[in-house]
């Protein structure tokens, strides 16, 4: 584990990060020892911990996890009480975003990265093409949903991020409806195949465009007007990895 | 390669669509196949063609192409004569943006994909850690560039993605320099360890970083002010592949 940020952790006194700080003190002694590989074993499964809060493209993340059969703790953030913003969050994530995974070997960020993580970490749940092409083609379909898609949401509900004038925000808002249609139009035309992103083979695409998807209605846009879209997010709804971490987000 | 690609292509009358057609298509007969290996051997190295503009992101991805040892071909585009929105390049890449890299399976888009891409197919020029954790850690630092640094940066030059109004898009320009420095303080802050952005090794993370930091002049933010980028960014400067792309991309 990176050094500093042991200790940034460190400085934190939120009870939830003793667990965090317990897990990654090594086990000294000779009875921890004898017991390495069992206690490694464990010791990788329980590592991952997403910050996660509802809304938001964390979602995605948490799906993947789920379906990669991975062990893993979860931290809720209430964004509508900034615990993105607090001291604790801030040591583990500068940037004051979800979703984070804590690993055991430091903190990823950014959606993207950490789903291949997860994909290239749980390789028998095929979650993405293992060959560089493949691989690139379904980067960039997640690229795409990351710098373009989601920003083009954002303009909706955190236009302050590009202007400090409310106005200026406010007039921000009413693109969002006809740059998302754009964006869906484009993906839905590279849905033809099926019946997931990638074509046969479900993978990290999926749950990152079911969780982006799921923002269209409230930016004005039906998604019943991208016919393998819609598809797609009803297909994603019957999975049960997908109805448990719902249930969770919507708790 | 895709066939929907091929005759996507083919529905171009464009002179240097021919070139790459001509390579698209299988060599036959007797001779081809009895000089196969040498024939595939430079088959796939000619395969490559990325499409540039200057001043753009596409850099990142030429520099990343220099310094792996690929043989790859290039096309220019002139976004002053809006070349990208030719149907001839609608039909590489409907999104209208460079770059776009063409490869003997298809089109791939989107810089940290291409970036990925690149790293994946020449292993032995080392341009990104190949385990898990540090490929991710890469490729989250590179999202971070594309979703939040170029986003910030595009607010001064291309606001008319997000609204129709000029004088809106004129007021987005105002918060430019302070959101392209407060990324540039999170990136310094993890610039610490250098020379490079994943520390000891060279990677395509340092490509896109000095592609990014070269937008910082224009968009009223002195690098000076970024220690270690700014020595990170004359440690490019010095590289023979930095030097021929940027001559290249200048001419």
């Amino acid at each position: 584990m990176d050094p500093s940020l042991r200790g940034r952790l460190a400085a934190c006194n939120a009870p939830w990060m003793e667990g965090i700080l317990r897990r990654f003190t090594p086990a000294t002694g000779a009875a921890s020892r004898l017991c390495l590989p069992h206690h490694l074993a464990e010791f990788d499964q329980t590592m991952l911990t997403l910050y996660f809060a509802p809304n938001t493209a964390a979602l995605a993340v948490h799906i993947a996890l789920q379906e990669s059969g991975a062990i893993y703790n979860t931290v809720r953030l209430n964004f509508a009480s900034n615990d993105q913003k607090a001291p604790q969050y801030l040591a583990i994530n500068p940037k004051a975003r979800v979703p984070a995974l804590l690993t055991e070997q430091g903190v990823l960020t950014e959606t993207p990265a950490i789903l291949a993580y997860v994909a290239q970490c749980f390789p028998a749940a095929n979650l993405a093409p293992n060959e560089p092409f493949g691989f690139a083609r379904a980067q960039a379909f997640n690229n795409y949903l990351c710098a373009t898609v989601h920003v083009a949401h954002a303009h909706r509900v955190r236009g302050a991020r590009w202007t400090d004038e409310p106005e200026v925000a406010q007039a921000l808002t009413k693109k969002v409806a006809q740059n998302m249609a754009d964006c869906f139009a484009l993906i839905e035309r590279d849905m033809r195949t099926g019946p997931w992103v990638m074509g046969a083979s479900y993978s990290i695409c999926d749950a990152y465009l079911f969780t982006v998807a799921g923002w269209l209605e409230g930016d004005g846009v039906d998604i019943a007007g991208f016919p393998a879209v819609h598809a797609h997010h009803q297909r994603m709804l019957a999975r049960p990895a997908v109805q448990t971490v719902l249930a969770l987000h919507r708790a």
